[in-house]
């Protein structure tokens, strides 16, 4: 399905008909052009990480919501429509900024995957690049109770509004023990260099006690089941042309070594490829750069976040860990 | 003890020495002024509610931090000083926009909460003006594993940095079910108008089934101890003639009614006066408006905040919790 099909999914708790789907459509296309303020944001920022970027700009789109503060299903879907169409928009305007070139007006009559890459490129994209980028954010659209959503959650238990706990969302994200982490995988495959070195790379890595990255997962112990969704989409790209075959190549020939170099090191823990593998090669391929992985991960997360907190509002209770202290019982003052 | 002395403690483990807290409050004072960006920020968002802004501007306050995403130990230091040193300064020049005014650059020979009193009113404050909201930020720095600490806790623990961390916890301390109750309190007392009406309108509202403002707390069953500090405060701001005597007199004679029939409707529930009671009144006293109260709120909680995400970064653990679905088990398209 389509990512806008996916977020009425999660938003609503079931797929659209195909009156309900280009409504949908028609609502985010028409709110994708972002209000001056928060462009002002995006240009004051033009030199902070994107993920930064978009938390900036995130914290902004409540000033021409209607009803900012209330957490009426209305209101939240609203606000889920606002910010789902919206971060992309963001993202674009600022890598065009940063390029040193004006932001492009989205258009209202592409997809919300083709948009996205005609903002960032001024040309229509190739389907299959189109395709790609929808199929990334449909894969990544929720993951249940990771960081980030459960930081929104833990916001919207409060009361508090939508777009506070999605702002809250981002700065978790950002985090390299949560979102952080496709970047380093084209940092490695360009230290590796070429398919003879991956061995000899992997097993000096493991022996400093080093973590691979793309590998591995807190809570899969197969393989991940987006890697083969996104690997799909990665070959289909590759046959097409539209990326560097040489690293997809090496990609290809690197992971079966690690796997293989894993499995042999550290047996019986299952370390096996995770989405951030692809997802490099794929963001990659589209004409991202590494610095934007994590906010394009953000632009696909976002659905997936609104749909928490629209369930998190439902519920209504307060998320309030008790905790229990453990230091020092007097306070002394010199 | 001082505010400065309060932050120095939990984000350095101990009080400071007289010349510890003499570089901290220079240090403060020399970060106090808004960077450009942030303050259009402020302008931009004129309308929205404090906190809201304070969301907005704290977003921002990444782009001129040395370090802004690093987790070291100083770097942390360094933003907490940020953060904290300049939360004031955004809600006064908020608060002056909104009068039509201008912004009041700060001074830096004053304290943290002098100087704020003094860039919201353009003179300096009467001294005990400036130690009741001392006191009040002293009184809530910190207060455990709340929903704001600990949604700044579950971003942290990522290892994402300073900012993202404040900027999530502002938006649960949003929520009306955590910062929000302050305000309500002087609507309460302003409704129920004088002394001799406070009986009858609390058993209407108890027979209504709704929540009495400014009584009872989720983990306190006795009074809240920050309620006697406060309550103290109040009655120097009230013997200066600092304050409207007559809404201190309604509120005192208010309580006493209150819980009088708290304990007979609802027996061995133990409602005690709570934080937001006395805090209504010492905010209002000072001058300020309640839709300003969570975000003056904030101003001292962002100190606890600063020294959890310290903790956090040092634990060094992913908070990410295990959610068990209980949806339908199939996906049935129309």
């Amino acid at each position: 399905m389509t990512f806008e099909e996916a977020a009425h999914l999660l938003w609503r708790g079931r797929l659209p008909d195909s009156s309900e789907l280009t409504t949908l459509r028609r609502e985010m296309a028409a709110l994708r052009a972002l209000p001056a303020e928060t462009l002002h944001v995006v240009r004051a920022a033009a030199k902070a990480p994107p993920i930064d970027v978009l938390r900036m700009a995130c914290a902004t789109l409540s000033l021409d919501l209607a009803n900012p503060d209330a957490i009426t299903l209305d209101a939240d879907l609203a606000a889920a429509t606002v910010l789902t169409a919206r971060f992309p928009t963001v993202l674009a305007a600022h890598a065009r900024i940063v390029a040193g070139k004006e932001p492009i007006a989205p258009r209202g009559d592409l997809s919300h995957a083709a948009n996205f890459l005609y903002m960032l490129h001024g040309k229509e994209p190739d389907p299959i690049a189109a395709r790609a980028i929808d199929t990334y954010w449909v894969t990544v659209i929720d993951h249940g109770m990771n960081a980030s959503t459960f930081a929104a959650r833990v916001i919207a238990s409060t009361r508090s509004d939508m777009v506070s706990a999605v702002t809250g969302a981002i700065g978790a994200l950002k985090g390299p023990l949560h979102g952080g982490a496709p970047g380093p995988v084209l940092d490695m495959l360009v230290d590796i260099g070429s398919a003879d070195r991956a061995e000899a790379w992997v097993r000096k890595e493991l022996t400093a006690g080093r973590r691979i990255m793309g590998f591995g997962h807190r809570v899969y112990k197969v393989r991940d089941p987006r890697a083969d969704v996104l690997s799909s989409v990665a070959t289909e790209m590759s046959q097409a042309a539209l990326e560097d075959h040489k690293l997809f190549d090496l990609a290809r020939s690197v992971e079966q070594t690690i796997l293989r170099v894993l499995d042999e090191v550290k047996p019986g823990r299952n370390l096996r490829t995770n989405v951030e593998f692809y997802t490099a090669l794929v963001l990659q391929a589209v004409g991202l750069k590494p610095r934007s992985f994590v906010a394009t991960f953000a632009c696909g997360r976002v659905a997936g976040w609104c749909a928490h907190v629209i369930e998190q509002h439902a519920e209504d209770h307060l998320i309030r860990p008790q905790s229990e202290y453990v230091g020092p019982k007097g306070l002394t003052v010199d």
